[in-house]
């Protein structure tokens, strides 16, 4: 990955290997790295979850938590600096049950990735490939979800959608 | 796209992108356009998504109802016209709910789309992609749904899948 | 196909054309072929998709059951003999319901798969694109069927991802 300004955009399914593959591309760049969480570790699956992920990564990175206020935290970010952001899904969802604005907070973080101050990978979820779920909430997510994903597609430099580990390049 | 009887086939998930990506590829086409319809606007979810796609059409779209007879609609179309179908998804879910025999409309339209009279754009639905739903109809649905898809796409120029707004080449 | 000891990994979703596109791959090494079925007709819904598979091979075909102990039947096939694995998904499955340790057996397979000794091909599901389920149990069937793909498709010289019956090439 070039040092520049540069968006990836990393897509793809459950267990797909997204964040796998998304910290290879970081970490082409020189450290230190940044990684910023969207989780929270609100049960012990996800409590699992994360550690899972933290045991792959060493001290080169450096973690910053940001379940609702991503658009500032990547602001904050140093000119040049390689971050990761892990996800755009799990962040979505925190500013769904938040009652937040969608549409705001979305438009927001969109204006941010129109400038990125460094080499920025983005990690997501698609979701809208099943049956239609049966419940209004979970379809309103997957609107949300689904108009997020291509919003951030249009912005990205680069978008690979991962199929078993495997980046298959879309962009 | 070339002006003569092309099949092109625009499959993706949910909020994929996929109506848009197809507006466009039969607007490459010299206006009139036509658009059939198959969605029925039996709630206020559906009326509100039926109204968003009809806010980006201007008058040069002529809009066709077919939540049956779909390919009766397509067969009555003018030689050489540009016409789009959205969506085979819904248009299926109408043939089960209406107890029409899917079978055997399923080849109906198929036979249609052996001789497409225009440039053809049909947009479908992938909801194979999740896990095994629980309740029969869901998996009933899913397995007629994966056939039609595959039906459609053999008989197909062109596929694309969908992926946050853009379009891979699968044929 | 060449003849050798390759290993190719298809995946999709359901009824995405994987099981077919798998024979026509292994057909295209001389007969006779072996086709190892990991589904149990437990109910008549399978019962019926098992049907329709059989009745698509001919004599040409040896079949052989492999519920659970797909490495050893793998392990026991004839140097040379092509071989199609149809599917992981089923053969994960039994592995839970059966209690076995899933982590174990899924290596095991992996061993086996690091020496084919003819051209195998194995087909699998890709089931993690919908939303997150609900129940606790598919949460942990999506988690394990995508790390097992993944450690297939690692393995694999050839990766295809299915979309409406054709292949797209992953790897």
């Amino acid at each position: 990955m070039p040092d520049g300004r540069q968006l990836t955009f990393v897509l793809g399914g459950a267990r797909s290997g997204k964040s796998r593959h998304a910290e290879a591309l970081v970490a082409a760049s020189p450290p230190p790295w940044t990684y910023i969480a969207t989780a929270e570790a609100f049960d012990a699956e996800m409590q699992a979850r994360i550690a899972e992920h933290r045991a792959r990564r060493d001290e080169r990175w450096t973690v910053l938590e940001a379940p609702l206020e991503l658009a500032e935290v990547l602001a904050g970010t140093a000119e040049g600096e390689p971050v990761l952001v892990d996800c755009l899904t799990l962040w979505l969802t925190n500013v769904m049950l938040a009652g937040d604005d969608v549409g705001a907070k979305c438009q927001q973080l969109i204006d941010t990735l129109k400038r990125p101050r460094g080499p920025w990978v983005l990690v997501s979820n698609e979701v809208g490939l099943g049956i239609v779920p049966d419940n209004a909430m979970a379809r309103q997510f997957r609107d949300a979800a689904g108009k997020l994903n291509q919003m951030v597609a249009a912005e990205a430099d680069s978008v690979v959608f991962m199929v078993a580990g495997l980046p298959m390049k879309v962009k």
